[in-house]
């Protein structure tokens, strides 16, 4: 029975998230209807993790095996005819039968970009940009958001940062459960909110626009963490929380801590490591 | 009675074009509604020509009046207030009561961009770039291109890349006859298939998208023109036609002569000039 990994681009503006639902039009729905649609087999891709209603991917990666033995180039092909543009195949190869999307994910890097004010008029967000940046009306202050960035790497319990939503927390507990492999990296636990930060830092883009992308790898992500990071980083950027707020909010282990959340539109899942 | 000039851009995706029309979303009517929202008036901006379903603009003009005396800057904000993200209010100026955004246009650039096929494997179009380019399955020519762009500067009869329905042959003409305006700067009647172009030329991106860009400016343009010139130059840059085609296409002045329409998506309304 052929396996193959596929890595997938996708604007999730039109998507209910990567995560099947009934009635709903959703990545992963999608990518099982094209499977569907050229071979007759009903199987549903598992992707490395979910993302969220208008999340956007540049790097997802998903698993599926067909019992149809499709040459793997033609089967590529065939997928991104089948699937709307707003979905793309860009990498698809056989794997070994037990070579999990989720299970084998080692690290994961999400990138969430911003539009800041950058003159004293307001700013004015390009229509082609709205629906992949977040265009925030204050200015952004670089040097406060990588000062509060640099203390989220290491290990560290990010309660503070994670949804508070009970169905989400209950979801997020089988999804963690789920996790627990022999694969994984982490020293503690995964059925607990304590994951490894390698790398977390914001950069500016040159020119004009001034376009802020905060990028950050880790062993894994509670659900809108990332986003969560981020509201709280603008709050320190724009001078409202003092720049060493981090260790405290992660000490409360308190969503209520810390900062609101950050828009979907302006994250992409950027890589999956393996 | 007010009278302003608003530069804006707009993703055509989710519009049927610029031109209001009962029981559809269009770039017109939404602004004319953003324009009641705010003041109570009903006002139908007038465009610098009509944009068809799907084009995008960088820069539109439209003009509008308003009995309300409202200070500009305010105007501006609470316009991008009002209107959705996929239209934006580049800039908004005063403007004399005369001015009018068809009637005065002298010149108007568009741009279409095309991603080509660059290696021997099938070019897969990044879902951000989709709705913004014709993603073209052939190899094509940059000189080619730009040996066949060249052959349509100056001033010629473009019926053979002019939309031949007669619905839109009777609307073009009606349009025309509204543009035969003492400001026009064609010397032939403008109710005629006769047009100038200034400039028409291609270029390439570097990097490895190798996005081409094709820009044309010109006294004015006939319904669909661009996008048959696209349509035609593509047939020349992918070899299924010499280099040398347009000049026997033009005299031919038979929509038959030249090559397809390329797709609307790719087309964008680039500049109008005053």
């Amino acid at each position: 029975m052929p396996h193959w990994k596929a890595t997938l681009a996708y604007d999730g503006t039109s998507y209910y998230g990567w995560q099947v639902q009934p009635g709903r039009s959703t990545v992963q729905g999608t990518l099982a209807q094209a499977l569907a649609h050229l071979t007759g087999e009903h199987t549903l891709p598992q992707g490395s993790g979910r993302t969220d209603t208008g999340v956007h991917a540049l790097a997802q990666v998903a698993t599926f095996s067909l019992s149809t033995n499709i040459p793997t180039a033609n089967l590529h092909r065939a997928l991104n005819r089948a699937l709307p543009a707003s979905i793309r195949i860009l990498d698809l190869t056989e794997a070994p039968p037990e070579f999990h999307a989720r299970h084998n994910a080692l690290r994961k890097t999400y990138e969430y970009r911003i539009l800041p004010r950058t003159t004293e008029l307001e700013t004015i967000c390009p229509p082609f940009l709205a629906p992949y940046v977040w265009a925030y009306p204050r200015f952004l202050d670089l040097s406060l958001l990588n000062e509060a960035a640099a203390q989220v790497i290491g290990t560290h319990d990010f309660t503070s940062f994670a949804a508070v939503n009970p169905d989400q927390a209950t979801r997020q507990a089988q999804h963690e459960a789920e996790l627990a492999a022999p694969h994984e990296t982490q020293a503690t636990p995964t059925a607990t909110n304590t994951r490894t930060i390698y790398s977390s830092n914001w950069t500016q883009d040159p020119g004009p626009s001034g376009l802020l992308r905060y990028r950050v790898t880790g062993s894994g992500f509670l659900h809108h963490m990332v986003r969560n990071l981020v509201g709280t980083f603008v709050e320190i950027g724009s001078g409202r929380l003092p720049a060493n707020s981090i260790p405290t909010i992660l000490q409360a282990q308190n969503r209520s801590a810390a900062g609101p959340t950050a828009p979907a539109h302006g994250l992409f899942l950027y890589e999956v490591e393996y």
